[in-house]
């Protein structure tokens, strides 16, 4: 799967991922109501409005984009309606041939995430079925429970030929508390990021691990050591746009063959509709922002890097 | 939440959480054949057993104890159908008046961890209705993305009195590779701890702040350092029984008032009929072999501290 990630990016010149985050509020008033109308103001009624706002950004990009990356917190917050909605919006990405990567986070003592690995990437027995209940191709994880939280994940990728991006440097205000703290002089996310690199040859693609790092955007700087700690995992670096990271900022994420870092975004491309530079669409053209964002982003990241 | 679960504590004498973290080769042949026969080998199967399993060991324990953890990954690992026992297994335990510990170790940057909160702990918006999708008591969460990322579970929480418990050191053996690598001459997990103290200042209890820590059982030592640290702060502790955690080892996770601690036992308890201790039982009793192993853990906790 790393190496349809890698292809798919090559051949689109395109190293960026849809954030399919939705906010209720993210979602037209016309297609709320629809939802609304029938089945009421209720988690089904809210799960239906995201999945149509979303099946809307899915069709009107798939063509410029290799992957999305579904937050599941947007549509656990909904309850098993929500969850429901992140299903079909796995599959139907996968329908369309997106590469889909599950922004999990998660990760537990062995035994655990080797349940988490099963539902997301891997396929559970009951009986003498085997059955895929969700069917992310990657999935992000939490490093800090260490190896034996992490390589649970990657055994069951391995069977699967789907991968993960773990967490290194989150873009988030206070990613620095515990991620920065100085172990031996250095900041702790450099000791993460090597046990990544190691944990990658683990399971190896043609070119790059199927074992990938989450670096935010804002932290440039950090971003241009880690990539050098890790030459062969691919980044995935959220915090683009909305969250102020800037394109020019993006180079030192990158290898020099210009691969090795997928840029994502959320908020600039699924509400792009809300943003003064696309409100010329309108609401009821939401996705034909999104498909323009898209563009946007994608020239504005290889003119860049 | 948090004064419920100390005044059961202590009505019951009893500082123990059954884990409900059901592997399906726990679940006894009977149960499985009849969930199988009613609607197959699927998910829906899995979960249908998985959910009577429970049933029959919230009760056979529920007036001896005064909480449950269930551990999503082992629904979420059967996707939507499991998730829906999950459910069903938290409504369920909270219709007997126990308290609900959500494991679900989530966490993210701001946004995304209030869309968790919300879903776990909280009340999301629909329309002009407030719903509540999951209904945990106490979640855990993870702390790896910093005070941005766990804030918001104490703010959800403190609108409806409910609490977390936030990972300092887990049980697991490989906890130690980022979790005690040294800071100013001091563990990582002392600086999570002392911040979990602060957090838990934001929301406070009569005697315990509604933001507990994780300290696995088979680091005593640690355990000990952290209860110093943070007295006002109720400790989750996983470990004991088939982790290898014993009961002389839990002392010094108590404070004075022989409160601050809450021992989790998952494999010792609901797969106890599995046990040579209990097999006496046999499989159609699983529940009573459940409901003797709660009597001999508490017996041997309380005699131990």
């Amino acid at each position: 799967m790393i190496n349809k990630l890698v292809s798919k990016i090559k051949k689109l010149n395109a190293p960026i991922v849809v954030g399919l985050d939705p906010m209720l509020n993210y979602v037209p008033e016309y297609i709320q109501k629809k939802a609304f109308d029938e089945y009421g103001e209720t988690l089904e009624g809210a799960a239906e409005a995201i999945w149509q706002f979303n099946k809307g950004i899915i069709d009107a990009t798939y063509d410029l984009i290799p992957a999305v990356k579904p937050q599941i917190a947007m549509y656990e917050q909904f309850g098993i309606e929500g969850l429901k909605a992140f299903k079909k919006t796995v599959d139907y990405a996968k329908s369309k041939d997106l590469v889909v990567i599950g922004d999990i986070k998660r990760g537990d003592i062995g035994s655990t995430s080797a349940a988490y690995a099963v539902g997301h990437v891997g396929n559970v027995k009951v009986g003498n079925n085997l059955i895929t209940p969700f069917d992310e191709d990657f999935v992000t994880v939490n490093p800090y429970l260490g190896s034996d939280g992490v390589t649970p994940f990657i055994d069951v990728c391995k069977e699967t030929k789907k991968g993960i991006f773990v967490l290194v440097k989150t873009s988030n205000p206070s990613s620095g508390e515990f991620q920065d703290r100085l172990v031996d002089d250095r900041p702790l996310y450099e000791f993460v990021g090597e046990q990544v690199a190691k944990w990658g040859e683990l399971h190896m693609g043609d070119d790059y691990s199927y074992v990938g790092a989450v670096v935010g955007a804002t932290y440039p700087k950090m971003g241009e050591i880690l990539r050098k700690l890790m030459p062969k995992t691919y980044i995935l670096v959220p915090g683009y746009g909305a969250q102020g990271g800037k394109a020019k900022d993006l180079a030192p994420y990158f290898n020099e063959d210009g691969l090795g870092a997928i840029i994502n975004s959320s908020r600039g491309i699924i509400a792009a509709y809300k943003q003064e530079q696309y409100a010329q669409f309108g609401e009821q053209n939401y996705a034909d922002a999104s498909r323009a964002a898209v563009e946007f982003m994608i020239k504005d990241i290889t003119e860049n890097i």
